[in-house]
């Protein structure tokens, strides 16, 4: 199974895709989307857009998996990011994708176990999960992979149950 | 000139097309998309963009004007809007439309003159300025057709000044 994670924003875009090959987690792709500053919203929405749909059709992955962010902060910054998130969940239903939401505390605890791990020790257990030489950077790359083995982690985990269910 | 005003969510988008002929604007087509609760928010995303392209495609506007909004309240809401915001900035953009934002503030002053009006001051000026018989309902198409009236207003006055600088 193949996995896509996604870190969504409006400057950088982070994305990792991931094989699930039995207990083990592969690293297919990764890297990002970036678009400049000083561009309108609507032009950096539609090059998200159309490099999220060229990813997609070039690394055909089974299943999203993207970051649900909670803003305690910064409304507009809410609001932006949204925008960002809704081309990118366009891109993954118009291929009929399954998307799986995480927020970050839900990320942390499959990745590291607990929820209040700091952001370093997340980023060096993707880089142990993923048998990487460095941490990816910016850290939206490591963010993106690391929702992705959320995803599965937490589907490995669903599929189990469905089997103790079925006995 | 044809604008299509907006009025995103993710439940409801008001739509509104006016054409502005010379002082006149006249109401063209408007109404609302509206999504399913207990429906994923990917597939209403979805479902929002393919209209909002079918209505682009139909209608063809010549530009697009969309409410810019605040949220002083709720963080989750202004991701949720933030969303269908994007999927309906993306619409616009791939047909290369300029785009319009507008806060509520902005909208009230243009159409009342005074960004203290009540709701419905605003809704019964869009009434009166489009001829109609009675105010458009849901709330949100009124609202949709506010901000149509206010690009409207804000290109006039942007072509005078124009005008203005080229002498």
């Amino acid at each position: 199974m193949r996995i896509l994670g996604i870190d969504p924003g409006i400057a950088i875009v982070g994305f990792g895709f991931i094989d699930k090959q039995g207990h083990r987690l592969v690293p297919v792709q990764y890297g990002s989307i970036q678009t400049e500053a000083h561009t309108a919203d609507a032009q950096r929405l539609k090059q998200i857009y159309e490099a999220a749909v060229q990813l997609i059709d070039k690394y055909k992955p089974d299943a999203v998996a993207i970051e649900k962010l909670f803003f305690n902060r910064n409304v507009t910054t809410a609001l932006t990011v949204g925008q960002a998130r809704g081309v990118l969940m366009l891109a993954a239903e118009q291929k009929s994708l399954p998307i799986g939401e995480y927020t970050p505390l839900q990320v942390k605890q499959a990745i590291v176990g607990y929820g209040k791990a700091e952001k370093k020790q997340v980023q060096e257990m993707v880089r142990m999960f993923l048998h990487l030489t460095a941490v990816p950077k910016p850290d939206d790359v490591a963010d993106a992979l690391a929702v992705a083995i959320c995803h599965a982690h937490s589907s490995a985990l669903q599929q189990k149950l469905n089997g103790a269910y079925k006995r």
